[in-house]
């Protein structure tokens, strides 16, 4: 994601994200009210320890963790527990290039709660055992922890071509990217098994595709390519190499309900206390024309693609996208966009 | 502190600090071997929990940290403790405008310890209460939560007219810098007293001057009086202007081993375990010639002084700066240098 305040951040283009948390406020509630075990937790141990992963440099993910810190003292109120309520401690992740100045510059000055920053990738451990009774990730696990080595293989069947993600490539790309997906879903739930106390939650929030349905259909697939055909223009143009395009690949994967919970189904600590799809508001009627679908864009993915290709090409690749976008059907159709949030709501067993 | 890796960073010009470090790791063992509870605290709370205040970008943190869970597996191991050796949480704390991440980048990628960051002033409150079962500060306790108000005002008689700093000034200067050093060291030990478990350790290395010294002997002052007349200077030379040097201060204080002795046992919470001044290699050994004097004080307080006066004229002011050193004694004379480094150790006792 895109560090600092300005005009291409993250920080600043993260609107369509913040509807989905909206939404997700009222999923929250749901879940602490419902499943969230007051008595036990803060029987054990006091404050309660929340964790938000994935929440690149705010504002949206203090709106999470406010909501979640609302719904557990309304539940502790609500219990009629004594008149002090919890304190809490926050822990703040997201991968080490993550700009982490500016997420502590932007945490509320009122906040009601310890705060921490924790560097590192959450497909691997974070905290110590036993240590959380929240866990939160919204709009992140879409990303792989790497892009498959194959795709970027010339001389392998899921070698992508011309191409910087799996959705206009042959079925070998997909596969490969839903083997990657499988693998590191195994290892994020592994991981907050260790950490979340037992009666904890984690809750996420995961962009996906509805069931069967074909990868040519996935709208954030098409965007995808369109950035890929930008790339290749401008490899043609000679700003940058066809090489270079060949061997450069997205790692994100856009996983569907029946899939992920057949992946969850695989982990023995976890129940399934809910799983559905979101009512959330559609992207593109949130970006409302070619230039604010080009900046949302930029703020979630120019950090990866500059590391790649040279901060120089940014600004050429991003003006070629939002004209691109211009000319396509992507605005002028709404019902276009097919992609889901699904909801899943997991309570640690033993 | 100056952020980043640069050739001005403190990542780059604590070598000094890291001094007191190495002088710190024999006193940190004998801490850790005579007085940290090691049956008592394990048994209630697993992870060991260490918090390092004041930490900066590193690479002393790192090695202050590793002394300490060293230190502690070693009395563990020496126990009798069983096979599985305690696991740790670190957690890494300084100001809001430190450069925290450069402290994550720089964060050792072998370590045996899980990692957080806490932005934020150590004059509060920055942890749940009891969440802690060690405390280390290093070279940090010198700065004040900020510039006593009287020191910057014209009316009053501690109005620090033309200096920076309180040791070449009215003595209602230096007393309002004291009383601003009682206050903060008291709101410090309130927090740490709330936020560390009974039988918890907090290990102090600040640095001081003697007892009943003048404080026109202080070394360090000195240093900043240098520093101060280069400012008066640029004024005069109309790049900056006298105004501005007259209402900066910088937000520091050099306590006697007497004074801290007294502010300490004011608080009910803690016992003083130890109290010592360390036999700590001399700065001016270790800084070998003026660009390194320059270099020196330049990582530690660039920031502080760029915020006030602007970067324009930060190279300026420190080429300056290094030519008075060169052309004063502080070279020539390492025993002028009179400043010590004490070393405390306090216990949580309930």
């Amino acid at each position: 994601m895109n560090g600092g305040l300005g005009p291409n951040s993250y920080a600043q283009n993260s609107s369509f994200q913040r509807g989905v948390v909206e939404v997700a406020k009222e999923k929250i509630n749901e879940a602490v009210a419902n499943h969230f075990d007051i008595n036990t937790l803060l029987g054990s141990l006091n404050p309660v320890c929340v964790a938000d992963l994935g929440c690149s440099t705010g504002p949206n993910t203090f709106i999470s963790v406010q909501n979640i810190i609302e719904a557990i003292e309304l539940k502790y109120i609500s219990k009629g527990g004594n008149t002090e309520t919890p304190k809490f401690m926050v822990f703040f992740n997201d991968q080490l290039s993550n700009d982490f100045n500016t997420l502590f510059i932007s945490l509320p000055p009122n906040r009601q709660y310890f705060a921490a920053g924790v560097p590192g990738s959450f497909y691997g451990r974070l905290f110590p055992k036993a240590s959380l009774h929240f866990i939160h990730s919204s709009y992140a696990l879409q990303w792989l922890s790497n892009v498959p080595k194959e795709v970027m293989d010339e001389g392998s069947p899921a070698w992508n071509k011309g191409g910087i993600f799996y959705t206009n490539a042959p079925k070998e790309v997909e596969e490969a990217h839903a083997t990657q997906f499988a693998k590191d879903m195994e290892s994020f739930l592994i991981a907050r098994a260790q950490e979340l106390v037992i009666g904890g939650l984690l809750a996420l929030f995961i962009p996906a595709v509805p069931d069967n349905m074909s990868k040519s259909d996935i709208f954030g697939g098409s965007e995808l390519d369109l950035l890929g055909s930008c790339l290749m223009d401008m490899a043609k143009a000679g700003l940058t190499s066809e090489a270079k395009v060949d061997a450069f690949n997205l790692p994100g994967y856009f996983t569907s309900p029946k899939e992920l919970k057949a992946l969850i189904e695989r982990n023995q600590h976890f129940n399934v206390e809910g799983m559905e799809i979101l009512n959330s508001q559609k992207k593109y009627v949130s970006l409302r024309n070619p230039s604010m679908c080009s900046l949302f864009l930029r703020a979630a993915l120019e950090g990866v693609i500059a590391k790649y290709f040279g901060n120089d090409i940014m600004d050429e690749l991003f003006n070629r996208y939002t004209e691109k976008v211009a000319e396509s059907s992507f605005l002028l159709n709404p019902d276009a966009d097919k992609s889901i949030v699904l909801f899943v709501l997991l309570k640690k067993n033993n």
